[in-house]
């Protein structure tokens, strides 16, 4: 028997986003052989769009050799619980309430299901496939719409005691500080520091500050952090402004992370890492100038090299492995 | 051969602070058998504080019934490293720069040591005789002279990438706050929840505020989280309100780290915590009011049993067991 037909080679991750939900059979040194992707929000029931998933999947594991190939399946998903398997009280998905996500995919696809928050499955690709390789002690950071994150200590990802750990992007940075609309807290991270937070900085800051820029002309439903980073490289300076300001709130929430765990490395993934140093540079100097001594010019700041379309999902299937 | 007088059934624990260096004999149970202190500040060579500490622990171990009885020594020392077994840089010791304090006891006492950080001491010695016993994860704070802690998550201390972990202290609670003297940066939590931080608050709110207190026939020198206390509880307005700002800060602080790692229970000792509901209801309360949901109502606060002569002792011993 070839060593390539060998059971339990591969294995399944599946990312399950807000909108999307992507999925892809993994070997184990991190090669996606085959992918797919469904909507999230096709179906009231969660039943229904795990038979659509099973229905997709089906496919992908008969071309991969059958489901003895595969170890397990590996999900990621927002308000995940590593320990429970349940998705709890998502607001960006459509299904409300406690899930039982894995408990149900394990029943439909019989195969062992592990899951966790997308976050922490995103610290685990990285451990596994990404920047953090051979690493012990790291942050991860994902800065999408929200801001979430996993951090891995003594080689070991912190779940806490209830499998909620890791919600930096809850922290509060600046007390009393801006209104989330989505948890009602004020100055927490994820308010400066997501998309949401850079096109809010956006808005305030043309509406304060009377200066020129090519903002200004930009509509308002346009205002991302797309649009700020193409103004900003023009040299347009209430763009740069707004990635000085972001970047030293982030700085600031990295600090205090390094601090409580001292890690060797903080990865950055997602949207806002594409602004490069005009975002990781005012990140890093306010870091610094936060740090006590002890913890100064130790801690690297990276940025994810993994596709970010592949990231997710490959975290996913390396929670079968990790497992 | 009784079981009593087996080898390896005890261990020494030293807890060397900025004042005085205290040590003892202790069981496996958390027992102290002998006990005993010196001065931290004999010596202005540590060879010579090292000789001292032998000779007062030498006639203990042969009480003891010799150094066969005892496993190791464990050490819980101001900026000490459990990796390598340094002091390095601690401002409040005599000697300056980076102390190999544990290859130096180790090679005077011919005995196994293990050192680290005495925060992270005292989170051992609660897991192994006090309130968090049986708990895989708490938070250890110790509100002293300055504020430390030791995080616990998956059963093991979290030392970091190099053994500094847990610096929850030097964590900015107000961006541009209150200066600290001793590192320069502005607004951490032990500049406002440390015994300096109390007695800073006190004198700052006389100043301000024109109600009149009991403090204000305090001399000056006198201003501090004892004399806050005692004015508190005859009713002192200004008083209470001093325990309830330091109180909301403190909550503040130990919400983001319930966001980070998610404990099961935060554990305080130290001089503040005799100031009961004083202090501990409005730190519970901006506790709870900064926590997202999932995290609201789970997290205990408990106060430490452990006699507050014993507990480092006791945790540094635990080392010992823990390795």
């Amino acid at each position: 028997m070839a060593k390539s037909s060998l059971p339990g080679q591969l294995a399944i991750g599946i990312d399950i986003g807000g909108t999307g939900t992507k999925f892809g059979i993994i070997d184990r040194n991190g090669n996606i052989l085959f992918a797919g992707e469904i909507s999230s929000r096709g179906h009231a029931e969660v039943e229904g769009f795990i038979d659509e998933l099973y229905n997709n999947l089906h496919t992908l594991i008969e071309k991969a050799g059958g489901p003895g190939r595969i170890k397990g399946i590996g999900v990621g998903a927002p308000n995940g619980n590593y320990y429970t398997g349940t998705v709890e009280y998502a607001p960006n998905l459509p299904w409300k309430g406690i899930i039982p996500l894995a408990k149900l995919i394990e029943s439909r696809f019989k195969l062992h299901v592990t899951l966790t928050n997308d976050a922490n499955a995103a610290a685990i690709g990285e451990m596994m496939y990404g920047a953090a390789k051979g690493m012990k002690d790291f942050i991860m950071i994902t800065l999408g719409t929200g801001v979430g994150s996993g951090i891995v200590a003594n080689g070991q990802l912190i779940y806490g005691h209830d499998g909620f750990a890791g919600e930096l992007g809850h922290t509060i940075v600046i007390p009393d500080g801006r209104l989330h609309q989505g948890t009602g807290k004020k100055g927490s991270l994820e308010s400066y520091a997501s998309a949401t937070g850079v096109r809010l900085t956006a808005i305030e800051m043309l509406e304060k500050n009377k200066k020129p820029s090519l903002l200004r002309k930009v509509p308002k439903d346009k205002l991302d952090s797309k649009a700020v980073y193409e103004a900003a490289i023009e040299g347009d300076e209430l763009a740069i402004e707004i990635f000085d300001f972001t970047g030293k709130i982030l700085g600031l929430a990295l600090a205090n992370a390094v601090m409580f765990s001292s890690p060797e490395a903080i990865i950055l993934f997602g949207g806002l890492t594409k602004a490069g140093d005009l975002i990781l540079k005012p990140t890093k100097e306010n870091m610094e100038a936060n740090l006590i001594q002890v913890f100064q010019n130790k801690v690297k700041i990276l940025v994810s090299h993994l596709r970010e379309a592949d990231a997710a999902v490959l975290g996913a299937s390396a929670l079968v492995w990790e497992k």
